[in-house]
């Protein structure tokens, strides 16, 4: 039966899903939406999805909401590419990792990226972003450490972790390449030189097939 | 091999870990840890979680930080009361429930039950409490809906999502139940009253063998 992912561009969280759709080698028909045009508040979309959110799946007539709950579905599907190890301690350490993601680094992106990105932080006023920055990088350097005793954050595959961690840290690139953030010399960009290990770890990921697939559109521009 | 658990009395996030391991029937070892003396900043402490955070396991040798992802594993331990379902279907559900209240109730508990239980919410000032009041009360609303069709959340037995759910909704409770939430009449407390189904469902978990170990010691006073 088909599977078809609802998604819109930049959403960390609509990333995730498709991260992991392409991970998994599933066939998927993707339905891009425009938050700005409304498309996810028609009656057709709030009848799938109360809330109106991204990402959203429907396989078969199975609807299911809620980003990482849609990636371990996703899992279920084949065999190929398990994102949750294959070891009850596998799993552990990858929802372990999952959980600092979206508790301390989300909370960190939130404070640093969301007002540069959506322009609230204001260049006569740094400090604001100069201690959320502090913030970030102490999380920086928690998953740059990691990055030391494998190639992925959990091992030497690619897991829901890494699916996990790659959209918020690439939010956060953006956000720390824009002039405001910049012109503070906040040691984040240039970042192969500050995070080695993080940025080889973009590398890899940005490798593996389906990858380009999976970039919000209006980024590219 | 033994199971050990370090908690702190009155933390969501370490009450979901007890309430895992008795749903469970797991043998374990409590350690009850106390913040305001620093036991969990000892360098034993930290040696296993250099957040200083709880809850914590140590299973043998394996010691795993951050709740859901313990639960996730306990579960794992034996076959007794599944806590994820038992197909895929049922576990995407379960962690679709999870995130609805990691990220919604949770950040509508952040506004409207940390400021009363901290001291921060101020008598002469009651609109923030009565807009975050409103934002609590449509996340009650929506699981309030859920539990018209189903015993538990996610089905007639105990779940993941259940467990996820508790700890939250009786810390907002005792929020609410408080004099500077309660003279507002928000509509929330009585409890049995403005939401019946959660109010049974409360009733239910707690009458689930081992529940009483798992309460917060302080709130009994």
């Amino acid at each position: 039966m088909a599977l078809d992912i609802w998604w819109i561009s930049g959403s960390p969280y609509a990333w995730w899903v498709l991260l992991a759709a392409e991970a998994k080698g599933l066939d998927y028909e993707g339905h891009l939406l425009s938050i700005s045009k409304g498309e996810n508040r028609t009656p057709e979309y709030l009848a799938m999805n109360p809330r109106g959110r991204v990402p959203l799946i429907r396989d078969g007539d199975f609807i299911l909401t809620e980003a990482m709950a849609i990636v371990a579905y996703l899992d279920t599907k084949n065999g190929a590419t398990p994102l949750f190890g294959t070891a009850p301690h596998e799993a552990a350490r990858i929802w372990e990792a999952i959980s600092q993601i979206t508790s301390d680094l989300q909370r960190a992106s939130d404070a640093f990226a969301d007002p540069i990105l959506f322009g609230r932080a204001k260049p006569d006023n740094p400090e604001p972003i100069r201690e959320s920055a502090e913030k970030l990088k102490t999380e920086l350097a928690f998953f740059e450490h990691r990055l030391a005793s494998s190639s992925y954050l959990c091992g030497e595959t690619l897991s829901a972790a890494d699916i996990g961690l790659l959209p918020f840290l690439l939010f956060n690139l953006r956000a720390a390449g824009r002039d405001i953030a910049k012109d503070l010399d906040l040691d984040i960009v240039p970042f192969a030189g500050n995070y080695p290990r993080l940025a080889a770890w973009i590398k890899q990921i940005e490798a593996l097939p389906g990858y380009d697939k999976t970039y919000p559109p209006h980024w590219r521009n």
